[in-house]
């Protein structure tokens, strides 16, 4: 698998508008994006930090899968997504070895990105995105 | 806050060995260090990945901070720590701004870094480190 960088860290959050009081106002990031995903009913708000993002996540509806993760869960770290070249092979790596994909291809995700997502069941726990920017 | 980039991101594992069979067998990431952590009961093992690494924390027994995570959340993400500049002063800011400190002042936490945390409460439920290598 190609790798290169932790391409974002997923945060879940009930209000970003309260979050962003932290990392905007607390430890001096910047917010410079907010971007609704419908089809996963959230809202997105991008900081960059060095080579990474942070994306706050809050639901748009309790009945969503980041609304149903704060509801069991709490507010707190979502997933973690590596920034791969070639997506498609990761997934196929990733099925081939007996990993449980979320995502059997690649579908648009915030940013233009064509993302897919790895089970938690099957990485110990940590809900593992792929990202690649095919605009590049 | 002068916060450069994430320096790693912490993940609760059972067993290393069995982790790393994940992080290395499938992500093709390289395990350039293992390290005990007496005095947190923990193992750590480190990968890199791009800018920041990845922290495989296993608990050296149940009764550690790490094994009681494990045993309340299950495997997975257990913090975010941000490189930072001016460890003490970050802890000052944070506090200055309502936060509530694990740590006030810096102590010694794994690679020799200065390293302190904030409380998960007070941080919209991640459990933040902050960084600093005064060995640089």
């Amino acid at each position: 698998m190609d790798i290169s960088h932790i391409e974002h860290i997923g945060i879940a959050v009930k209000s970003i508008e309260e979050a962003k009081k932290y990392y905007e106002g607390v430890l001096g990031l910047k917010c410079y994006a907010i971007e609704k995903v419908v089809d996963q009913k959230v809202t997105t708000a991008f900081f960059k930090v060095g080579q990474t993002k942070i994306e706050l996540l809050e639901p748009m509806e309790a009945d969503s899968p980041v609304g149903k993760f704060i509801e069991n869960k709490g507010e707190g770290i979502h997933h973690i997504a590596f920034c791969v070249n070639g997506v498609e092979k990761c997934l196929s790596d990733a099925e081939l070895a007996g990993l449980r994909l979320i995502d059997k291809a690649p579908r648009k995700g915030a940013e233009g990105l064509s993302i897919a997502f790895l089970h938690p069941k099957s990485t110990f726990g940590v809900l593992t995105e792929f990202c690649e920017d095919k605009n590049k």
